[in-house]
């Protein structure tokens, strides 16, 4: 018996990643798959200590009772003191709503903003969630042309007025998958830009954070003209992805309707994950954690840029990053990386192929690498396998 | 400046709870508006007890790190054992989600089932943020007349006739708002009528375990002869609102279809409150629990009941439960018991007018009143007021 669903449903499917993860649960297949942390980059220890607190002191009501749909007002406190050091000021706790992870601050302004057949402006490779989320809101999804410095203005002017879109989605720094950042002055001009259009924008940051080289760049909300820029940032790079952790802040209007959806959604993000947020916050144990993390992903990056000069064929072009946790890669266009996948699977290692980030599937030739999960040996044991299939790839090819 | 949001924006608004909820954070106000758990009924001590050993033990990377959408593994087999004593056998892993909360069931079951215009049946009156969840859906409710032996059954095929409806949504245990119970008989005609129609129905248990007396009646899915039937539970009402945790068991392929959009909506959830959860399963406390806080609730429920007769006028026709949190009141037609809010407010107590439980604002005359959060003494003093107020009302209207 099989039933009558949504029309939506025949727009989705589950994502491609979350299958990749599913197959890579193997550990003899080293991957490169996830956005996984390190897992001894996790602060257990932290944040057993800081459970049990709260679960024996004055607040372990409030932690296990219900409470309002925008998050405990003193974990949004927390939080807008923490978002001001990404240049986001200025924040009353009106204009802030906790959320259960990042992806819920995605799938909510897809919710408030996209009714069937309007169009979501992305970077063209963009976060590939995003691509079944507005799916699922029946939208049509448009891809901006970018570079190593960010959108191309031009093109993105061009879109909005071809396309007239409702709402724009970047993640300015350290993107995932190209791990790139945009100048100041490429913020700037989106800002500007959006804002003359009120065109809605949702600034993605769960990375800016893990910066381990360059120069710190404000946030796209930080030149926010138009208050029309919506700034989402997440505690599941930082201090767990399990907890199911974030935090938008924005147009205190924007941020009403977001509650009123999350009410339909969830009711309120859990309790005990807020406040263990917000006490990591509060004892300062972040600043520790980024000193702690950022060498490790630093050597860690390190080790497979050396890995893929030392075993990837010269054809492999990719772009360095300056934090984050991705590279991104291209090869010639004739090697499609999804038809590679079941051969690494086989070699045992693991990647994303590249066309699951754009929004029309282009990009088959691209692929993205995440190097902060693996140990330095498993990056270089599974690159050395990528490299070798690639290289037997290309040569065959030739012939 | 105010954006351009979807269409669907221009069908929901907070829900009339919530706001009350605001409205009643005002400690002066004695609350009949919510379904919170009373504060002594919440197991601070074990929830403390678990986490501390979580974080502390084997588990902590798995519990801080990424998982799967469809929840811990082992999480779900504690909670398959437990919805075995709600009459809900032979139940998979892979038929089995693990939810953020009962909410986020209602939320994923209609968008995967409700297009725009689509058609969901809800008992009448029915649990009220189910109408602004469907609102954003842009689905069209129509509500089922109901006994106290369940819903009409006539009236349920009528409707299903008449409308083609998508999906059917029931409480059928201590139902929110009436606090009714469908019979064993009535559970088998939904499910054989709602099997020929191939209709899925959402059966939501919340409170089934909230017995205090009557005798036991097993779930609908347990008589679900066309593996139809979605059982949802949720943990808020026994072990603590605040973790957000459900879980939903059923046909393996909705199951799927729920995985998917739960991956767009939040990865997963929050993996402390699962494994919390999960243990607080396996070490038996659940039965403790209910042991110590179903007393508590009746005798809660017998204070309300003895002051309704107290104090109320003899135009209050009410339903007394056998469990739940919440007795159903009935007034005169021409008390119109939302326009009386304020005036119960400006008296300090609070209690959720009736019409917003109704898929087509009627009931204006209803309202329901929650036992198990006040104390019995605060219960005493807040129905006494309220009981003034209507008496003084009915004599008014009178004259």
């Amino acid at each position: 018996m099989s039933f009558n669903y949504s029309e939506r449903m025949n727009h989705i499917s589950g994502s491609a990643t979350r299958e990749i993860l599913k197959l890579t649960a193997d550990p003899t297949i080293i991957s490169f798959a996830g956005g996984l942390p390190a897992a001894d980059c996790l602060p257990f220890d932290k944040v057993g200590e800081i459970s049990d607190e709260l679960l024996r002191g004055g607040r372990a009501e409030k932690i296990l009772q219900y409470g309002i749909t925008q998050g405990l007002p003193s974990a949004r406190e927390a939080m807008i003191e923490y978002v001001k050091k990404a240049g986001v000021k200025n924040i009353t706790l009106e204009q802030s709503i906790v959320l259960s992870g990042g992806q819920q601050g995605i799938d909510l302004m897809c919710k408030v903003f996209l009714s069937k057949g309007d169009t979501l402006l992305v970077e063209n490779p963009t976060y590939l969630a995003v691509l079944p989320i507005a799916a699922a809101y029946e939208a049509n999804v448009v891809g901006v042309n970018s570079g190593e410095d960010g959108l191309d203005i031009q093109d993105l002017e061009a879109k909005i007025n071809e396309y007239k879109p409702k709402l724009l989605y970047v993640v300015p720094t350290f993107s995932n998958p190209t791990g790139r950042t945009y100048s100041l002055r490429n913020r700037i001009a989106i800002a500007c830009l959006t804002a003359k259009h009120k065109l809605p924008v949702l600034e993605d940051d769960p990375y800016s954070k893990l910066r381990f080289e360059g120069e710190y760049v404000p946030a796209l909300k930080s030149v926010d003209v138009g208050d029309n820029v919506v700034y989402l940032t997440s505690f599941s790079k930082i201090v767990s992805p399990g907890l199911r952790v974030a935090v938008a802040v924005g147009n205190k209007e924007i941020i009403s309707k977001l509650e009123i959806t999350k009410q339909g959604a969830d009711v309120h993000t859990s309790h005990l994950s807020q406040a263990i947020v917000e006490e990591y916050l509060r004892a300062g144990y972040i600043d520790k954690q980024l000193k702690k993390i950022t060498p490790i992903y630093k050597a860690k990056k390190d080790c497979m840029i050396s890995a893929i000069n030392k075993y990837m064929p010269e054809e492999f072009k990719y772009s360095e990053p300056q934090g984050g946790l991705f590279i991104w890669g291209a090869l010639n266009a004739d090697i499609d990386t999804e038809k590679l996948f079941p051969e690494a699977i086989a070699r045992k290692v693991a990647y994303v192929y590249g066309n699951v980030f754009f929004a029309d599937d282009s990009g088959h030739n691209t692929l993205r690498l995440n190097f902060s999960n693996a140990t330095p040996e498993r990056i270089d044991i599974g690159m050395h396998a990528l490299g070798d299939l690639l290289k037997e790839k290309i040569k065959g090819d030739a012939r």
